[in-house]
């Protein structure tokens, strides 16, 4: 099988075999980046904007540092450099990056659909790199690659996603990679942050913390966006910690096997106890890292659909 | 013919041989960015530093873009982190940036002649992104190039620009090009949004959009610019619309070939509908993409001065 | 001897042999930046962050100048796109920045020791690129290399540095380097401006400008950070510039050779005389140069020792 799409804009869009073809690339590239020459001239002379309409650090420099490793030329847009605040529509702004001859738009957006009207309208790649409280796949396509590292396989795993699913569009993109793979998934949160009717996807629902990490393989521990509006959604910090923060004495009682893994920013203290965040069972760094090899794979393969030549090997 | 100016700062110092010089330059730049690899080493080793002191994207980028597909270094400086923010006078903060050795500065600056005093007291090539008012050249000679590819040749043709004529430098720089050209030129505007003996450039004024674009080969609709002062000329929004915008209505009682352009962000629905800008007349997007070609060829053959070799062909 | 530090936090920490070594490979690469093509593929594949939470343009642009003509590829961040603004610990972002296999953080800070604990706690290379009222080392080296680019030695110099001493980590910087080098280091301010217990670094201290330049084989002028707290410990900017600006009749009665220095950016008519900052004594521009050669020559040291082979030569 050949990678055919044009675009990356959810989890949801995507087949196993295509998950499949973007982890094996991304194999590849995880090696390439630990070499001390970490450069490869496959994208040379196409260009990459990075679209980002919220703030972003990471997701940005991640993106930046795997499209100049293929050596892309790069081109940073944020909001407050935007003709958008000259009231220019999303997509005029869009289609003048296109008119730019850029091939490819990483975007996020405030908004869920934005990176979609955009595939829709343009020739360009589209990669969605999150939009409002919809879908954010890179970050779980990375968590797939990570977990691979460590597992030998997905299919049957119990993996278990803990804090505010509501707004979290990394959890939204885990639902659907995760259980495509033949997770068995459960989240564990209170009922004000959890979708409507999420059990239908296939998960389980579990409100106690200790249940629901007791047998897994993996537990996903999620951000309190304080930058958002997660901070309503519970009395008070100190009673998110005591309720869904992973305490060191909490993870003795795990398998020792079990795997810890967060998007960051970590809050230490609250969602994760520095001790844990710090320990041998945490994958947080390795999820830094292998985002950069999962983006470097997309962009490539990306690249090679938009002059009509199918996956480039 | 070759070039020798080291700077380029207006077109109102450009003789016609030098704006020949410029678009066919521009020509073998097109073809390199419809390219699938759009990158030559022309300008490697070499330093272009983006000296925006008013936000801007679309003109930075354009910029950027263009000096990255020539293999230069980019530098960005920006307001907010400039050291002018510190009390450094524009031209200590130029001298610096010369010290760096810098080949050539792009600057926008919000005071008309700002680029001219850098061009005259360094050694570095200026090239001038719009000043104040003033001069905003390479959108001029963008316009130009798009003509010249949709018609035979600039001379004799009818092109009526139309709007806020006053606190444009796009109409400024578009007005000395395109009578150097040959054009006869009409401006449509109110006689608030005109500047005073504007007629002594030889162009024609009418204060009826319908006449003034009766007989037009193409017309220029110029943006509101709601950030600058452009709001006050006018009593509302809707009067500007329905007197100065362009109607679908009204392109059907035109010219069919008759070309549409707008330098852009375009505020549809005011100074142009949505139909217009999106039909087949309308080279909106050429624009942008040509944009790119033109300051290509601008980047090239300021680099062949500043060592003292004259045109590097 | 062979450079063997993997960080540059402090000139403090630095033997004259080190100093030395960096000295004498910035020596080739001002060669290189005089020449037409500024480019060398020294750092090609590697990566280098500027990691600035404080805002800066002359010292970032010069580092990202210096990585970029080294082939590097740079990643910018500042404080109002950092992570940093979500809460997270700094350590934390650092660690992430790691992750991604960045090879070299510049970093500046409003504290000091940030870059220290960077330093510690990583195996990246860690460039101290000002932390707080502690250190600057860059713009000492680059100080150091601009007299030897003038005098034949440091050894016996008088050097007069002049200003608010207190807040400047360049003058903190420069006290240290240049009495490790042997030069007769005179500081000219007055006591509320001035460190406690300075004497004790092998400095004199002269409260009189006219004294403490009389001799003086270097002048470093100091500028009034009005961004920071030194408005507060002088009465009125006249008075200090009649106490400690460098006037035009004031170097006339002086020796003829003796250089005039300033980290920049100037205060015109304040610390320096117009006619003194533009003057044939005056290094001013120098500088800015030569710090682009010092951090191309800090760069490609601490590059040569992450991989854990010495300088590469």
């Amino acid at each position: 099988m050949i990678w055919t799409k044009k675009d990356l804009i959810a989890i949801k869009d995507l087949s196993v075999e295509e998950i499949q073809i973007i982890l094996d690339t991304a194999r590849a590239y995880k090696d390439l980046i630990l070499r001390p020459i970490k450069k490869v001239p496959a994208l040379r002379g196409r260009t990459v904007a990075l679209f980002f309409l919220e703030p972003s650090t990471r997701t940005r420099i991640s993106f930046e540092l795997a499209a100049k490793r293929l050596s892309a030329d790069v081109i940073n847009m944020n909001p407050s450099t935007s003709s958008q605040t000259k009231g220019e529509s999303l997509l005029d702004t869009a289609r003048n990056l296109e008119a730019l001859k850029i091939n490819t738009i990483v975007m996020r957006h405030k908004h869920a659909g934005a990176a979609e009207i955009l595939a829709k309208n343009l020739k360009a790649s589209i990669i969605n790199a999150g939009d409002g409280f919809h879908e954010h796949p890179t970050q779980s396509l990375l968590d797939l690659f990570t977990i691979l590292e460590n597992k030998k396989t997905l299919k049957g795993l119990n993996v278990t996603i803990v804090g505010d699913i509501l707004h979290s569009r990394v959890a939204r993109s885990n639902i659907w990679g995760l259980t495509k793979m033949g997770v068995h998934l459960t989240l564990c949160s209170a009922p004000s942050m959890l979708p409507k009717d999420i059990e239908k996807l296939g998960v389980k629902i579990c409100y106690d913390l200790k249940k629901a990490i007791k047998n897994a393989d993996v537990i996903q521990l999620l951000r309190i966006q304080f930058e958002r509006d997660s901070g309503i959604l519970f009395p008070s910090v100190k009673e998110y910690g005591n309720l869904y923060g992973l305490s060191a004495e909490l993870l003795k009682q795990l398998n020792p096997q079990a795997l810890i893994m967060h998007p960051g920013p970590i809050n230490r203290g609250i969602e994760i106890a520095s001790a844990v965040a710090d320990g041998p069972q945490s994958l947080i760094l390795d999820q830094v890292t292998n985002g950069l090899a999962v983006r470097m794979a997309i962009l490539f393969l990306l690249s090679g659909i938009d002059e009509g030549e199918g996956m480039r090997k």
